[in-house]
């Protein structure tokens, strides 16, 4: 019973951490886009801005909510944990997904609202082979990533700038300029600016990160197969052969 | 009685924070606009020098003053602290407040200085609907990471690093570049440069400085209602469900 | 009998960490090129994102396989750490060295598939008496950095950040850009495109890198000259005199 | 007697990580003007370079001779230890400020090999009144930062990123592009290319700096009058009452 005001209160946590991760990447898109003449260096700025604030949501809303600001981490975190006992239950999954949504647009919207910008859809479209299989590929990485952290027990702030680092770069190595969410490409449908995204582009984007997640659920198996038997060593250099010998 | 000394050390701590703050905001956009043609390539100098230097002084000054360097944090240390006397009391408040307006006057004047710039007002009119809501959401965004980590127990470190990572951020997705502070607001009226304010738009600054301050003590309150309860945990992913259960 | 299993998850971390950076190296460099014009702007791009995406990954698979991702790190593991039995044994060293170089191509085909570029053989000229210098150098500097590290006791989280910080740093300060890792120098021929090496150019290079591995061993054995007596301080200043009197 | 040994050892250290900082310096300069044609860029990419640069020397070296690298900085040293002889003693100084000098030396030698560039003396005049005072307050920062850590008991690697992101700052916000350091300032007279200072313009360098030091050590004094009663918090917020009590 007193678990709902515990949900509610993380559900505050997801709406405004996937809600100011859109405010970030959109917000910061429309200033490089009206401040600099090269499209490289808007991504650039676009992307240091977003690497920069996304770091700092998981530290902070980590204790919160866990941070997930991201569906396909929910879904991970449920798959992942359901063994043990310690995923994500149905209800408090649905409930994520849900608030991520409805946050990832209101950042949108407070955004365009900053920039004194109107709220319409875009028109820009992504949706190419190479792009798909960019979001795969990205989605892939960041579901590896974080599942591999938590199951090394990673602590957060090590978590947190490492998805920050990891989007920042993906930004760069991927040709989809990493989506990777499938609530911020919902969001992202509602600016006509520099992040927006077509609707048109939108399911298949959906699709290649779902089959991005999938892939990384099946990476973090093989190499993390446990939480107990794989630890940060305190050098990165080879494993102990104990390891081995187990 | 020993108190005083150790008040006028905090008071200097805070007034070579705030001070040094200006100059590397002010100094740095001098160089900025001197160097760079494309002004998104001078906001993107501007912003990282003033992200990594803000971190530096809260990491160093941290243990003399609290690193403060900002009228609205102290004031949210003495409002959230209130109840378990904790926070700053009025006295100290009030000197904060009046050696942070101090500093970061003469923090302008010494960029002006080292850049060998006329310390003249400024005439960079910034106040527009859409600025001014800037100014609330990057002030409100400031409160609530600084209180929400310092009730997570965070350490120094890791918020020197969230708080220059912030700004560094908010610098671009913020339509007013992210003044979310009254001194520094007051400081960068006295530098007629890339960083300068002209004085018909402080006023409406600080106003919506203030109202972003009220938000973010607000959403403290909801998202980390006591320092007990909430505390980082070793993993970012769904916290425990002995959260929910007591 | 049971070090099979563990051998082929190891040497899936160093396929999956060696293809993925080059993934990075050569996708963040297709990126560059289409959106920016200025070379050194391109330059910047690709150093940032590779120095970002090159950290998460040694986070990441440190636990798995030591993250060496490189044969020359692989090699020095195997050398220092042959007296006390710690090194890489032979069988692994090859290995690992396979796989490091079968990632490494695999990596820069799937960026160009992403960014549907045609595979071919670069035609990038790149050796010349200054470049390889510069591959001496940066080699020297990743091979002490690493078994320095090590040998100081540094944490994963602590090797991982400095290795990328180096690399972002050694694309600039050496004039052959860093490559300092046969592997990704072999993957690096199955692109043309911003980061490609013409195969003219490799085995200068390769010589080049095993030249800079020795005398980064060397000054490994020079300044670390056990892992016992040199352990990191709490305080950067002056090792204690203790050091001096033993 | 047994004495000796280290001292060679920590002194190759110095001689090193100085050399190496001023390849960093000076490397990534000739890249930067070489590759970009806006002179904030060229400073931009520099500036990174060294941050990233210096922050791996210190975390490398820190175990090995302290990682100064620059003799205001061992002076300092000298001076704050004398009360507790935990001090640099006088002959160590006298090594220290030479192999640094030489080090600087060889450090813009191998950087200019790698480039190419003949190794002849710069002839770009910096000294101004604004330079100057530029350079005064960049090296009673740098001073103040790395004695105020050290008292505060930071560690190593926070030590290191610290004074890292302060240089990558400082380039900006100072009008000297802050040298804040004897050695390199010396090495950096023999190159005629981005990072290059004529000897006329050297002096008046090396006076302000001395100047900058001395400032900093009293800072130093006055805001962290001992190491026991001064410590880093958990929490940035306003420090415990218990410090003005006692």
């Amino acid at each position: 019973m007193t678990a709902r005001p515990a949900l509610a209160r993380r559900a505050l946590g997801e709406f405004l951490g996937t809600g100011l991760l859109v405010t970030v990447v959109v917000g910061s898109g429309i200033a490089a886009q009206r401040l600099s003449a090269d499209t490289g260096l808007r991504l650039l700025e676009n992307s240091i801005a977003t690497a920069f604030g996304l770091a700092v949501l998981i530290l902070l809303l980590g204790p919160v909510s866990g941070a997930h600001f991201n569906p396909v981490v929910s879904l991970m975190d449920a798959v992942l944990g359901r063994r043990d006992h310690t995923g994500l239950p149905g209800r408090d999954l649905a409930v994520y997904m849900a608030v991520q949504v409805l946050g990832a647009i209101a950042g949108a919207v407070l955004a365009n609202a900053m920039f004194s910008v109107p709220t319409v859809i875009s028109a820009t479209q992504r949706a190419t082979p190479g792009t798909l299989l960019g979001e795969v590929v990205a989605t892939a990485g960041l579901v590896l990533l974080i599942a591999g952290l938590s199951r090394a027990c990673a602590t957060l702030p090590q978590i947190a700038a490492a998805v920050g680092a990891y989007i920042g770069s993906a930004y760069w190595f991927t040709s989809s300029t990493s989506f990777a969410n499938p609530a911020v490409t919902i969001g992202r449908i509602f600016t006509d600016t520099f992040a927006g995204i077509a609707p048109a582009s939108v399911l298949p984007y959906l699709a290649a990160q779902l089959v991005g997640a999938a892939i990384g659920i099946a990476l973090t198996l093989l190499l993390f197969p446990t939480t107990s038997t794989t630890t940060v060593p305190a050098v990165a250099l080879v494993p102990s052969d104990m390891e081995e010998a187990s």
